[in-house]
């Protein structure tokens, strides 16, 4: 596949993953973690403007000189003029105005890519690849939460399933102590903070093969693990009481029997399923309680490759932290990811809502503790 | 004009408030006091399902009955389940499903008001055409919001002017002390809150004929007066600094010169045009800089029948207040006025969003001391 | 009684009120609306040397330069530091200092009120004795705040009794339609807010001659008046839910009986003791529940010749607004009372915390509606 | 030096610490991180009344029912009165009677610790010396706080210098990769948090024989380091904008020289002391800015065997987590660390406000990163 080819497929499964929505649900922004639709729609196209075309194709001539500070989120200033822009109080643009918007875009980078490239451009250019992924990824959990706290509960699709497989096999997988090289080392892309391959002395462990089920965090609720304070954080007994926490993300208890909001609309817990939209706060608490302990992301990335992965999000107990060695790319892109290396927790695997192709055994995510909207598990360790 | 023609010219005009509109402009809520144009107009008709057609139409079958927690916005949970319902993050129903439920209800309201009426029900009726007046007023005050806090500031419609005609004269009219009757009595609608007509003692007093204008305000202005706390209510100037407020609202300092949004378009402010879109702290401020103050409501009531008004709702100093032997109706309908009177000002006249014959000498409109987005004006008083 | 007399038995009251305490009472600012009682002390105190010793009293030494921003208020910057210097955060001055710098300016006073007073002088003199006789007031309440909301329920005095007399007489007094006459005129002192007199004209009303007692109250209670949104504005409702308001301040309900602190410690509730310590909104809340209405301030000071007061201080329903001809006394003194005009509601009357001669038929004093620390009562109109 | 012995001094101390102290000083809690004196003196005595002398002391009568809540702080309820027991709130009990609690309990355990103790016992002692030692680094820093922030800047002792020792050595120490040993083994007394000893890899790194100086934290202010966002994290830029952090805690500029508050009152800067209460977020943006970074804990602690520490509190880039193995003791004592692992930083070493003998090189200390009321330093690595 060519870099257009490339291009054109991952910039067209970003509108793939739109296509069932209505014009309105582009544009809401119900927390402050979610997005609009079109806000992402936007800001991926921005990058490469910003990040390849401006700077590298002669002759470009931007779309529209508003749009930086419309997508760009970092500026709230035109002139003298102070707007608040926070981006679920835009209508404007419009949704098909952000549509040519990309159409534009495409059609210039197509023209930008039938070029020859400097390296630094192709560099800028898988960047910008896994940039639009990353979207994708919030895309599809940003709209999630639009529909699912809707009251009217709207279906997204039928045609997206969150179960993608049936895990067959339970136990435990044990590892021996001893040091393990952690990290990403090729020729392909990793973001940066997976750089650089490293060493890392592991104590023994062993490993759960399969994520908890809903069944296994049914029983912790009705074990009264949401009343105890015992198996808590203290910051997280915290969040549990101010926000009135008795239940996963989506979870529903209708007249006895428990629901949850999924992409195919409200329906009742599967058992079987793996558990989904927990904190950490509560994937912490749920070990407690299970006597086990959540796994470090250096457990787990010694481990990955004994088990399948890549439905859930894991939390791991691991703090998000510079790798030995890590060191920020110069100019506007250095602030990709290290400026957030403090107070997060790291999630490690994958989800339903990651695009294919952009998941490793090394890739590290990162969110505040007590986020729920992704699609988060909880894996075992002993 | 019979009831049902009334009915239909007041429910089509709202829709064509919203024509110049797109669909995304139906959806957002910048601020907690500005609703979604959508919300809008699902809420009027909701309360024409709710207070005519079940109770009093026979057979009459519930659109759906999920839109009662939508669009009546007091009910936030659905059986077991509570979902977080501010209007601004509700993506569905969509515009196009609301216009269904507009002419659904409307059907059934046309084949109704065909047959007679009870008195009560008449009563309820002309009070729905007044509540969705009203909400025709805050229609376009909010889509105004909406645009106008948007960096690209879109036009809404070249059409509507924001001032209607030149006020020629100007100079005070005086009025002697003296026993006055305020409130309103007759046949035609009032709101509860101007009723009773009472007896009201005046002393002297001299009015402006005229609205301070934009080039006044501009002088108060330049002479510092959102820097000086002398002017202003200790409340005041804690709103002024918290918010760094420095000019009316819609204003842009823009190389020197002042330009303000209008539905029009971004716009140099026009010197003669009435000064527009200042809270009571602001107007006061300024009353206080000129050696002059505000009027009472009753000041106003008494004095309006020389002078024209109708163009800005004009700040008073009056706090809201029940008349003397003010009563609630018993109901939800009672819920209508009382309940906000307290912490409130009264603002008397009507505006440039104020439909045709929903305005009359007695009307008492009001709104919190910090307010702005309503087209608020200032009239002076010695 | 001489000028310096006068001066020199209030300065001593103030001291007199904090003879119960221990030193660590003086300290603390447990919300916001109350102030440590040593700041009361130093304040006052501050108010004569400023106005009245530095301008007019030749070769005065300030007792300490930075006592300017402790016991100001207004200043929190000194020199190019910034210090928060919230009252209750402030150890020292200590309480000892304190009681030196009162004695080092009631010595310079003493020297000074011995020479002739410009007129000028005199009046500034009398609103200092005002100033701390409000401050009295204040004091009070704040040390019984202070105390009250300590878990020991420490005693303040057996000494102070929070009722004064019996109230024998019940039923109504009828007031009939006409101009009254309303504010103070006289060559004694007033306030500024209570000018200047003026016709105000009166529908007829039935005024209660008593209070509503805690016996009634409970009955309010009982009923599930503080359940039920159809008896509050919906701010007061608001301010009901958030607080989880379910009684007056200081009452407490253990094992199925009522209990309330007083000066006197934490003592069974007094069924015939006037119900105090509730807030506006409570006190509408009550009058909407029993039929009846609050006054409004013009109607209780026509009718309070005839009726005793003096122990609660009363809400009305009137908004604090300027009288007709209001006007700020120039510089400093004017900032007194006109700036607090808006958002705040009347009380009449006096309490058992207001000095001896500190009260009149025209003494407005003026509260947010939410607040309950001063000793406030209901009295009902028809 | 007997358990008695041991127990006596130590109680001693803090009472000493505290000798300087006007009664006022005991009172106040100017933020919420800061304790009052008099509960850190109240509730180190509650510690050991309620653990020792409860449950293993036949006979002992509890001093005051009513202290359990006003010095555990868990407890906001009594009987069915909820009350509001913000530690700054609480002018009683007062200085005088929680000195008598304190001769009260001192008297019980010397006659207990004169008996056999069983080793449960021995082992609660020794944690309750600890504890209490740990309020005494507080009580110091507490107090630091309450005077350094009154705008009188008084001094709270001329004894207590804020320097022990120049640092003569300057450079760096090479250590090299390979596997080392971390954690607390031995028979004296450890945290929990320290078990257990276990294995780390660490890579090559060189770290500062030296604490950053003033003089050269100076030279990053000089630099633009608090206006420029490439230096912090995305956190820790949020801080200082919305905190308007322009130089570290107590610093203030005055006639442009820099001044800061010490324990000997307000004093220029001393361009050779270590720099100190300075954030995390500040202590990341200093290394940023100087091209090093801060060490991890386990770097600190191989390499703490080569320098001198016990000055400042040092923070390090290690988010504070559990040790591989770590678990929580059953019962009360268990919620001493374990619930706080999440969200804060490591901070190793000691402070001059550390207590003799309460310092080891496993010592881990931990804080959320934006607070630097403690005495915080920087060390670097490379």
């Amino acid at each position: 596949m060519t870099l257009l080819e490339e291009y054109l497929q991952i910039r067209k499964y970003s509108e793939q993953i739109c296509e069932p929505l209505q014009t309105e649900d582009y544009v809401v922004q119900p927390v402050v973690d979610v997005s609009p639709p079109k806000w992402h729609l936007g800001h991926t196209t921005w990058f490469f403007e910003t990040f390849i075309l401006k700077p590298f194709s002669a002759n470009y001539q931007v779309y529209n000189d508003d749009y930086n500070f419309v997508f760009n989120s970092y500026y709230e200033t035109v002139g003298n003029r102070v707007i608040r822009t926070d981006r679920g109080n835009l209508s404007r643009p419009s949704v098909n105005e952000i549509y040519q918007y990309r159409a534009y875009v495409d059609e210039a980078m197509t023209i930008f890519l039938n070029t020859p490239l400097k390296d630094e451009v192709t560099e800028l250019l898988v960047l910008g690849f896994n940039h639009e992924q990353q979207h994708q990824e919030l895309l599809l959990t940003d709209i999630k939460y639009i529909l699912g706290n809707n009251p009217l509960f709207p279906v997204y699709t039928k045609d997206k399933k969150e179960i993608l497989a049936s895990e067959n096999e339970s136990g435990l997988i044990d590892i021996s102590a001893g040091i393990y090289e952690i990290g990403y080392e090729g020729t392909g892309f990793s973001f940066d903070n997976e750089l650089n391959k490293h060493k890392v002395y592991l104590h023994d462990f062993a490993i759960s093969k399969t994520l908890v089920s809903n069944a296994e965090f049914l029983e912790f609720i009705k074990a009264g693990g949401y009343e105890n304070f015992n198996y808590w954080h203290s910051e997280g007994w915290d969040w549990v009481k101010s926000n009135g926490i008795t239940s996963p993300m989506y979870w529903h208890l209708i007249d006895e029997e428990w629901f949850n909001y999924t992409l195919d609309g409200l329906l009742p817990i599967d058992p079987n399923a793996p558990v989904s939209h927990v904190s950490y706060y509560e994937a912490y608490a749920y070990a407690s309680w299970s006597g086990m302990r959540l796994p470090t992301e250096f457990e787990w990335e010694v481990a990955a490759k004994s088990f399948n992965w890549g439905e859930r999000w894991e939390w791991t107990e691991s703090a998000y932290l510079p790798y030995p060695g890590f060191s920020k790319a110069p100019g506007a892109i250095g602030e990709y990811n290290g400026k957030f290396m403090v107070n997060q927790k790291v999630l490690r695997g994958a989800s339903i809502a990651t695009p294919q192709n952009h998941s490793r055994i090394t890739y590290r995510n990162f969110f505040h503790p007590h986020l729920r909207w992704q699609y988060t598990g909880i894996r075992l360790v002993k």
